[in-house]
């Protein structure tokens, strides 16, 4: 019965796609003040919160940070329908009715207040607002460098304070959001670039405000919050076994001792699982292929020479040694995938953008019809459908005047320049104003590139700042020693990840906006206001976590925060060199920096068919340091999708996000009782410990003395 | 669709227990001979074995052993009709087709072998071949009589055997056979009496020759060996975690230490979580109930009192202390419950007795209207149904000479008689012969008496030899001191229970051919044959446990086999007299024994809507020795149960049994790897341990230094 009627609304669906605005074309659009309503805010600000806290999480455990979109989506429906419902059941007039307007107004402040940013096709780290604070935020800290084994020097450390952290937030995250505004009209209606999450997007909105579009998603919002329920209560069951290090189900050695040891086994974490029931199955085979390369042989063989190839006597954690391998390892895969992709998108921007410019000057709206998915908006130009008239028509209608969008940016970026070389006094007031003069063009292509394929290259730009500013800075040092660098490095990558990610936020919610009738400048207002949450909100979640849980950024910990450290010795690459590397090490990253190149270069030349079977080089890179264990959860998670793809695909299609999304929501929202509970000094009462048969024998023998 | 489907099949069965015959009358019956087949016989003693392993887990764990037969069934048809249908496919010409008289001969030889006997409606405690090793058999043992707290003595020791366990099998276990050979067609043809165990069995195997039985059957048995490999899989899986006492799974303290401490826990055993949905809620909750009155109230009031109602410095294992009260106040309990229904069984059956033959006299075939479920068959005396008809007429077919039974008890009589006294020279051989001229009076009532009410009174008759022959024995002692009795006692309960469970079970297998068309000489033959088998893998099963797990009848061990100290404790008290108790002792135990009577009344009187919710004093007794962690695991299966049944009734009716079945087997069949490893000494390599806070702390400095 079940699975018949999600066949229906599906097949409904489809048919609706046909022409979405025909459905619609009853209901007036409300103006945009009425768009951007307080109770929106509201929920806006509850839903940012909770994602941060989500976000945040993933962040600091691997940094791979699944799509929530459909889980924000669902969850901002539910929660004004219920508003309005609740205020008109208890005999309020006059109730505004909730549109799909509003809708996408809540959308699109939960995503810029908690950056879960569009990134449903990689399944990547991608940063954001919150995620900086998993990469180059806190890579800056004395925890971080202490790892890295430098030399402690007050000089290249940045500690994280709620203060600081805040303001910066305040004065580099609006940039990009006025560096946008005026090429919106080109993105959408004259390139109609096709920008697949905010399509995505807005036919999840679109479906909501359909009389069986909202039965599903009601039964999803069920489902959603059954398995939200049963994920928060088994977090809270773990809790209990957790008293010592070493304790509870995050140590069970399911595989083994000695595979528990190489950090092969499954870790009870329902995020991850979650994590890879959305993902697609090639992010998740590559994370497992990734973690069986580096963990299960590479490291292993690489331990034997101890003593050989790096010296015996060193900490376990020093760079020095093994762990030195499995961080540079890991960076060359990053930047050989980075690079490679940034030439890529490149190229095809460039050659997309020289086809549209001479394609404008004969014929006035040639879509692209090449690139991405190939999506339902790419129309061939002459028919324009019903929808595009009318989306097009309330696109125009509200504009933002550019005189604004550009004096904004102009005052920003002064008060920029002024203030930032305060906070980091390693940056120069020109290596900022250099940083806000190159940002708009790479925010313009930024966002024409991810309309193009869904790959933000933010971060690939955030590690050419590292690098590039982070060496002109140590060049300029004032101490001469050039550790400067480090810090200037990171906060320059800081300032042009925020410019260029919201840069191509704000234009898929343009996008969101165009096809849910969302007029621009309540998306402009919506991005803004959320900026401004996440501005205060990221850091206070940040600084949760930071105060409750005191191991956070060591390996091996609850919360390794890998990309720190990766970031910080990113940082260290672009200012030292290569000299402290360990032996082979560098021969080892060359190595996989060009197999990156290489591997990429084979899936895109392969055909469709074996592309699949082609592993991610950046998926690949991020077991190679914390090792394969949330692999396996990823894979578990894809395989109970696969199985219900099998079984029931209309029922796993409707309803797999929404058990992923409770499952990783319910973790991820235990976390913050959880850090309660810590910052109160209670303790979990319990520990579950593994032992040998030889151990406990001995510890029973102690016991029992 | 499935769901549908389930219900099609349900109607289907409904319409054809109409008229079962009608269905079947095209097919020719067999000869007898042709019903005991090589391949049924080759089948039922691979099934046989199977279950033997778990009813011996069962028995040796608590006791309870939820209704087999289902899974027993589905099993048997299953293999045979792959194994014809293989024959089939390889060429082989002049197969006999697989036929239902065939399929009751293995379902008869399964149960005689293995004892999973009909106790459909109970799920309490009831012996068998196999089950006399729980109870009677493993009493007489050191290790039992050590922990009763007597002084050592090998006067009342009789410590397991392979030799004399399987001879005195072989010479007590076929004398109830014979015994009821005589009264079957007074019992089934005569008196109609209605075995609802019996006959749902029958309604199994025929539902399984129906072409829609025959398709349900096959998704039956999927559904069974999925939840088989699951739960054997688990059961390995927990083994690796095992490696020292108090490790593992088992330990557990899934409700926190404290509750852990007076045995509240989920011991995550699939087995009582299948045993929980096999049994009716009524056993789950009474079970639980007896958990939390005695262990969660009784004991820990009681143990404030250490030192004053009892010496504190006794071992913990003491019957002088707190397990004093928990050993008597359980046999309180479970002989009041006895006599209870031992007085009400005999009534009813005594009274039934009398108006039937009253009405015999007038009218030949009365058959008897009240009593038990009023099953289907139970139809006005005046019109006989085709299906009557045609069932009386081959039941009548195929005679077993009353001369040829008669002539065969008194031989195995007059060598049993010569031979126990030799295999325990406690008992005379008067005690023995006393006991033969008893037992057919008693057989043939326990016979009626399962007829009438599915209740088996075998236990209860075997009580009354512990004390009757006990008492006897221990005034007639050689060495005066009495102490023999204990032996003597539980020797004369084997015998008796011997008799007469045999007996009321092949009555119960004689209507179960009836309403299949099996011929009563082949039940007879299948049963005889049954027996002997089960007379062999009884002893070796039970030999199995014995040697591979060591710890074996000790209290908080796995396999704590609670019946045997229970039945030793009756013996002892049979001879001994109440004067060892522990203070107050007494008056706890007399206040539970009335206590059962009264429950019991209680249930009687109120009406049927009443009646369920008011508990079992026999299902509580259970518990009360050996905590409630396993009545929390059957009220978990209660629970799935029962939201199952409210989500999908014919499913779950349709589904539940085999889900159920696979779970209890797929763990029992892992004992069998898991004692050969055992008896390899291979041992599992990790220990799962749990400790407090406190208790980690001091063993991570001791690891650690």
């Amino acid at each position: 019965m079940a699975r018949r009627r999600a066949q229906e609304e599906e097949d409904d669906d489809d048919d609706a796609e046909e022409s979405v605005e025909r459905v619609f074309e009853g209901r007036e659009v409300p103006r945009w003040r009425e768009q951007v309503t307080a109770r929106a805010l509201a929920v806006s600000a509850l839903l940012g919160t909770m994602f941060s806290v989500i976000v945040m999480k993933l962040n600091l455990t691997t940094g791979i940070i699944p799509s929530l979109n459909v889980s924000a989506g669902l969850l901002g429906f539910f929660l004004l329908t219920s508003w309005t419902k609740l205020l008109a059941k208890a005999g309020f007039t006059g109730v505004m009715p909730f549109t799909r307007q509003e809708n996408t107004v809540v959308q699109t402040c939960v995503v810029a207040c908690s950056g879960i940013a569009f990134s449903g096709m990689q399944c990547t780290p991608c940063p954001s607002t919150v995620r900086g604070f998993g990469s180059y935020m806190f890579a800056m800290s004395e925890r971080i460098s202490e790892q890295s084994g430098e030399t402690w020097d007050p000089h290249n450390i940045k500690n994280p304070g709620l203060g600081w952290m805040i303001g910066f937030l305040f004065i580099v995250s609006f940039l990009g959001l006025f560096s946008v505004v005026p090429l919106r009209k080109i993105m959408i209606i004259d390139y109609k670039l096709i920008y697949p999450s905010g399509t995505a997007t807005a036919h999840l909105i679109n479906s909501f405000h359909t009389p069986q579009g909202a039965k599903l998603a009601k039964r999803q919002v069920k489902t959603l919050g059954k398995f939200f329920a049963g994920s928060f209560a088994w977090g809270f069951f773990q809790w209990f076994y957790t008293a010592g290090e070493g304790c509870g189900f995050m140590s069970f050695p399911t595989l083994g001792l000695e595979a528990y040891r190489q950090k092969f086994f499954f870790d009870f974490s329902t995020t991850y699982v979650g994590v890879g029931m959305i993902c697609p199955y090639l992010v998740n085979a590559s994370v497992l292929l990734g973690g069986v390369v580096s963990w299960g042989i590479m490291w292993p063989l690489i331990e034997q020479k101890k003593g050989d190839w790096y010296p015996a006597d060193l900490k376990p954690s020093s760079l020095r040694g093994i762990v030195g391998y499995r961080v540079f390892v890991s960076i060359a895969l990053i930047l050989g995938d980075g690079l490679y992709n940034f030439l890529k998108v490149m190229t095809r921007t460039v050659t997309a953008l020289v086809v549209q410019v001479r394609g404008m000057m004969s014929e006035p709206t040639l879509p692209i019809s090449d690139g991405g998915g190939g999506g339902s908006e790419s129309l061939p130009a002459a028919e324009e459908t019903f929808d595009d008239r009318r989306r097009t028509e309330l696109f125009l209608k509200d504009q933002i005047p550019n005189t604004l969008a550009l004096s904004a940016y102009l005052v920003i970026a002064v008060v920029s320049i002024a203030t930032v070389p305060h906070i980091f006094h390693q940056l120069r007031w020109y290596h900022v104003a250099a940083s806000y003069v190159i940002a708009p063009v790479l925010a313009f292509c930024n966002a024409y590139g991810c309309g193009l394929t869904d790959w933000s290259l933010a971060t690939t730009y955030g590690k050419l700042a590292i690098f590039t500013v982070g060496a002109w800075a140590a060049a300029s040092d004032s101490d001469g020693s050039g550790s400067g660098g480090i810090i200037a490095g990171l906060a320059a990558c800081g300032v042009m990840i925020g410019i260029v990610s919201t840069a191509s936020d704000l234009t898929q919610d343009f996008k969101t906006g165009y096809m849910t009738l969302a007029s621009p400048r309540s998306m402009f207002v919506s991005q803004v206001i959320g900026t401004a949450m996440g501005c205060v909100v990221a850091p206070s979640v940040f600084w949760l976590f930071y105060n409750a849980f005191r191991d956070i950024g060591l390996p091996g910990s609850e919360y390794p925060s890998p990309n720190a450290l990766v970031y910080r010795n990113m940082a260290i690459l672009g200012v030292q060199g290569l000299g402290s590397l360990p032996r082979h090490c560098l021969d080892l990253c060359i190595a996989f920096f060009t197999a990156a190149i290489a591997i990429n270069l084979a899936r895109d030349l392969a055909g469709a068919r074996a592309a699949v079977y082609i592993p991610l080089p950046m998926a690949m890179a991020i077991p190679f340091y914390l090792g394969p264990y949330f692999g396996i959860d990823m894979c578990i998670g894809s395989l109970v999708r696969l199985v219900w793809d099998r079984l029931d695909p209309a029922r796993a299609k409707a309803f797999a996000p929404p058990v992923a999304s409770g499952l990783i929501c319910g973790d991820g929202i235990w976390t913050v009782p959880q850090s309660v509970l810590a910052l109160a000094g209670v303790k979990p009462p319990i520990c579950m410990k593994f032992l040998s048969r030889t151990a406990n024998a001995k510890v029973d023998a102690f016991l029992h003395s």
